[in-house]
Parts: structure tokens; C-alpha cells; sequence
């Protein structure tokens, strides 16, 4: 099958919650020489395990703390749509971790736009499935204020607005693999 | 949130294997007055799981045998199309329980062509999710042979041409609960 499009992973990254500023928490990730990509998330992410508790991005379906499956066990985001963001902020540069981001890709204009059930198939053998858009969310915003070099402030964008269409994909797992940067993906529609 | 469509549910069913005729396996699934579904299945049904081994269907990615996320823990047909498969098998009806499915919906002209990551939120508090259309295999055919009652076998279709596009969905679940007959179904597209 001929895939949609190539992809170069950059980078991989676990989740760690780090605290910025007083009472504002914000997720930080870290960077990796490999992350193991079980059946049921990422070894030792904090979005691990084949179900969560609903919490604000549900609530359309479910109330909060109610138990269902987990649709998100890794976010992706892409060098490209990073300095479309930094630009829109003008901030030098936004990074992957600052996202929380498990993976960045290099590769595609768009990796945002990729349709959910999308196909990332890994050189190494690990397959993600696409759930789709990551929603936005305050954390990123203040995790940029605080580490971000401002270029620019005047013409700088808030986070929501700068990364609508370009905040990256969230998934889970299709099959187990290792992870590393260097690793070549294939993108397959579904 | 306006759903796209109401659905009511007519039937539920676990699925068991019946070998009918000589080397021939079908999988025939059996009514019940309530299927219970967990995050990782309908319980009792053989399709449970929030693991599968790789077999034919997912060829195209993976290799026979190897452990991947399962994609359909249920299956579902409705009874517009089931009629219309049996009008064009020329026989007098195909009950769902001959396609091995879990639930009997009515009320959408054609069930089948709701797409990907559609929401079916029961009245009963259950939540499913649509992974895709149920792709043809050659157990049903079998079954309707040797069960169905035959009107016309001049005019009669074979199962696979008959039921493209109407063979009904497969999908996991996203928020347990027990499904009943005459529950009542919101489908939200994705």
C-alpha cells in the first residue's frame, strides 16, 4: 500500500508535570532516546492505559471522573506547524516538550490536518492510530510565557489563536514498538 | 449537542461458534434479553478484548498472529439493511444473528455508512464508538445457505455482492453499560 506521505520522527518525549508560576500547573515533557509504545500507551507516561476518567475535553459525552476508554495515549507535534506557532507569537521558538508533546515529526506541511484513523507506521515497527486533533488547552500558553524568548511582543498572537489547526494530533496504539529519533514513518490514510 | 440520527435497538446478541456443514465454521450469534458492555468488550462474547491477535482482516498491516489494539469488540447490522440483503439473496429473510452481529438496530436507511469515530450513545448510559464498516467474509454466506429460506435462486445475489456496502459497522466501546432491547440510541457523527 502506497503511503500518504513520509515522516521523520525528531524527537520522542515522556510527560511530567512541572509547576510554573504559583498554581499554575502545565505539563512538560522530556526529551528521550527511546520511548516504548505498549498496546496500552506509552511506558511511563502519565496519559498511559487503556481507559481514563473523563475530564474537561469529554464532557460533551461524560461527566467528569466517569471511567471510559482513552483515546489519547501520545500527542504529536511537527517542527513545521512549531514555527508557524513561534512566528504567529513571535517568540523564537516554541518547543515540542513545552507542548507535553510525546513525538515531533518533521516531513508534512499540515500534521495537524491528517484524518483521524490515520496510519503512522514506524520503521521500527511501533503503528499509531490517529484520534485526532489536539484540543487546546491553557498549559502550553503560560509554559511559552515563561520560557519563551519574546521577539516581538506587539505583534505576538495568544497560544490559542497561534496554534488553532496546528496544535498537532493526539491517538494511541495499534501495535507495540520502540520509538527513536531518526526512525521514518509512514502516514497512511485511512 | 442535535444528533445526526435516532436509532432504537431491536435485538442483542453474543456471539458463539457453530460449525455447519462439513469443515465449514460460521460464527452464529445467540439473542439475549441484555448484553453487558465493558470498556474492553461485550462480556461473554468471543470478540472481547482491548487486544486481538492479527488475522486476515488486518493483513494489509500486520502480520498473522501479531498482538494489536482491537478495533471491534461489537458489530451491528439494522433491519433496513438486512432487508435489503435479503431481497437481493432472494430469500424470505437474513436475521442478524446469521451474521454473528451483537446488536439489531432500526431506524437509518443505511446504518452502514456512518462513518468513523461516530458516537452511539444508549439510553442506558452505554457508549459505543464506530471503527468502519464489517468487511465481508464468507461465514455468512454459508449460513443463509443452509438457514435462509430461498424465494427465488434464479434472481438471487451471493452475500458478498448483496450486502456491499450493507453488511453493517464494527467498533469498540467508550463508556460501559448494559444494552437492552427498545433502548433508544443518539448517533453523533465525529
Amino acid at each position: 500500500m502506497t503511503p500518504f506521505a513520509h515522516l521523520r520522527v525528531e524527537g520522542v518525549y515522556t510527560g511530567a508535570v512541572r509547576v510554573i508560576d504559583k498554581g499554575r500547573g502545565a505539563v512538560v515533557s522530556e526529551p528521550q532516546s527511546e520511548i516504548l509504545c505498549a498496546l496500552d500507551g506509552i511506558v511511563g507516561d502519565r496519559h498511559f492505559g487503556f481507559t481514563k476518567s473523563a475530564g474537561v475535553r469529554e464532557r460533551a459525552f461524560h461527566s467528569k471522573g466517569t471511567p471510559i476508554w482513552n483515546p489519547r495515549t501520545w500527542s504529536a507535534v511537527s517542527v513545521e506547524e512549531l514555527a508557524e506557532i513561534a512566528a504567529s507569537m513571535s517568540v523564537a521558538e516554541v518547543k515540542a516538550e513545552w507542548l507535553g508533546a510525546n513525538l515531533l515529526f518533521s516531513g508534512v506541511e499540515n500534521l495537524t490536518l491528517l484524518p483521524p484513523l490515520t496510519r503512522l507506521v514506524f520503521s521500527s515497527g511501533a503503528v499509531l492510530l490517529v484520534y485526532g486533533e489536539n484540543l487546546p488547552c491553557v498549559g502550553p500558553a503560560n509554559v511559552i510565557k515563561k520560557l519563551g524568548t519574546s521577539l516581538n511582543a506587539a505583534s505576538s498572537k495568544t497560544f490559542g489563536k497561534a496554534a488553532a489547526k496546528k496544535r498537532g494530533l493526539v491517538g494511541w496504539v495499534e501495535r507495540a514498538g520502540g520509538i527513536r529519533p531518526g526512525d521514518t514513518v509512514e502516514a497512511h490514510l485511512p
